[in-house]
């Protein structure tokens, strides 16, 4: 018996409890895709965070992943325009509230305990439109999600429900786009990214303020998803999510912290666009195709596990629990 | 403006953003709940976890609530008999995973790099079966899972489905019984709790083991709904969550702390039943009856947002993003 606990991933199983005839995990199923069923992440769609350093002196960095099209264009212009602009250098996380979102952003901004004045936005940002907040999906895009559906809709078991496995409390259905996790409406082909773990989005005002950019935020609980057409999305934490999550709850209003707490707001030193860097600092990262034979066995696996700690698989699974692999690339 | 996503939750809005003829918040529906709606949770089901103090010296309690009947009465009861003979003293949180669990235990049981022995199990626990993790439900709980059913089953707007409303990926259906978020069959009078953000559940080795409660951990992320009908839920975090969810992520597998980092195990104190405690330390504290009128509007005003952030109403909602409130009571 391993440690109690141990085997909840799949992870790690001792020898004499892992045989040549066990179910894979997920894990190990993406383990084993080929080379060719990773996609690189373009630099341009990478930032790079740096907090402060940990109290015994360690660089805590946040790799955040920036949407493609056909996703939350404008407000991803207007975080490049900010972070080439070095507007992000010097603000903080001001807000932890458990089981819902970490903000970082001025901390000066509308704040009426502020002690100083708000930082000026730099030129060129874009007011985006609450429209965006849903995406018109073309032809192929629409092809896509279809085969989606039709990949998914194969019981593994016949006794298996197809209802089950595209269940959506949220949507008509849901599906992976280009690498996103997306829901649908069956009657128009627009299609919206969704609030999972590690998601990151654009703090806002008041309808019809869509926010600039300039104040994000990204999900450290369950998938708050009636946020999902309110908000823009515009990417996830692909490395050091942890720094983040880890961080101590704010005890005001929301999770923010209160005047007397202000030294607990973690400082972010800079934030970068990975082709901006030096050749020698650019980061790569690579994600599973979500079209790829492999994905979909690992979504099946997701929704029906039968590696050796299983006895009931659930027959579904939520969208949010099928998180997209996404990974380092090392030289 | 309020501070940007302020809003998010329909709590603490400026005066003027919140016009008398706004939807109310989930928040404010429950804060409008008469008295006799809330039921009190009985001393005996209600645990106080003391963990070393912050390095500030303040004092770390986290309350967990252990499930009442039909669930999970047989681990209940060897949980009340660990802590009756004060076992759980000087255990530590050995385990603290990101997007996943944190869990506690004997650092020393089943574990290659212990440096001391396992510590020796309380006589009188019981062996509790896999048959357990459900439950059939009798006539009275079946006629109250009905009943949930078609208040859910009234949409707020007609266009609303029905199916979307009730849609859970990993059961038939799901619904809410004396207090607790529940999946079922509907073809079967079977229900299990479900694993939802601070839940609490025992860790175990591999089947048919399923644990005796000396080991148990708590969800920090996305429902991991997978586990459920695969492992044992016994109850839920209360107050204090924030103590567990904002520890640092271990590097080992699974997010175990390795030996070298060793210190950041964080040791726990004590663990009491209330009902053991002097009279005056018995915190006391009540939940919204789940088979109340508020909490129908609460349920469903979850699912449709119309609080002044919002501008799409969902539809739905997944059960874990309906969480059951729960308050303490102060004289």
């Amino acid at each position: 018996m391993a440690l109690p606990l141990a085997a909840l991933l799949g992870l790690a199983l001792p020898a004499q409890a892992h045989e040549e005839t066990d179910a894979p995990s997920p894990t190990q199923i993406v383990d084993e895709a080929p080379r060719e069923e990773w996609v690189t992440i373009p630099p341009e769609n990478l930032l790079v965070m740096t907090l402060a350093p940990a109290t015994d002196g360690a660089e805590l960095r946040v790799v955040i992943q920036l949407m493609p099209e056909p996703f939350s264009q404008g407000w991803v212009a207007n975080i490049r325009t900010l972070a080439r602009a070095e507007w992000y250098d010097g603000i903080t996380v001001n807000r932890v509230q458990d089981n819902y979102v970490v903000q970082w952003g001025d901390p000066n901004y509308d704040n009426p305990e502020a002690d100083g004045a708000a930082k000026p936005l730099p030129k060129g940002l874009e007011e985006v439109s609450e429209s965006e907040y849903t995406t018109t999906l073309d032809a192929a895009e629409i092809e896509a999600v279809r085969r989606y559906f039709s990949n998914a809709a194969k019981p593994e078991k016949p006794e298996e429900s197809v209802t089950v496995w595209r269940a959506d409390p949220y949507a008509r259905a849901h599906a992976f786009l280009a690498g996103w996790p997306v829901a649908t409406l069956d009657a128009a082909p627009r299609a919206w990214p969704v609030h999972c773990y590690g998601m990151v989005g654009v703090g806002r005002g008041y309808s019809p303020d869509t926010g600039s950019g300039a104040e994000l935020y990204t999900v450290i609980g369950h998938a708050p998803r009636h946020l999902d057409r309110n908000i823009a999305l515009v990417g996830r934490i692909v490395e050091g999510m942890e720094h983040l999550s880890s961080l101590p709850r704010g005890s005001g209003a929301l999770g923010f912290y209160t005047a007397e707490e202000a030294d607990k707001r973690t400082p972010i030193l800079t934030v970068r666009v990975v082709s901006d860097l030096p050749e020698s600092e650019r980061l790569a990262f690579e994600y599973l195709s979500t079209d790829s034979d492999t994905f979909a066995r690992y979504a099946a696996a997701r929704a029906n596990r039968r590696d050796p700690f299983f006895i009931e698989p659930a027959g579904g699974a939520d969208i949010c629990n099928i998180p997209v692999p996404v990974r380092r690339v090392v030289d």
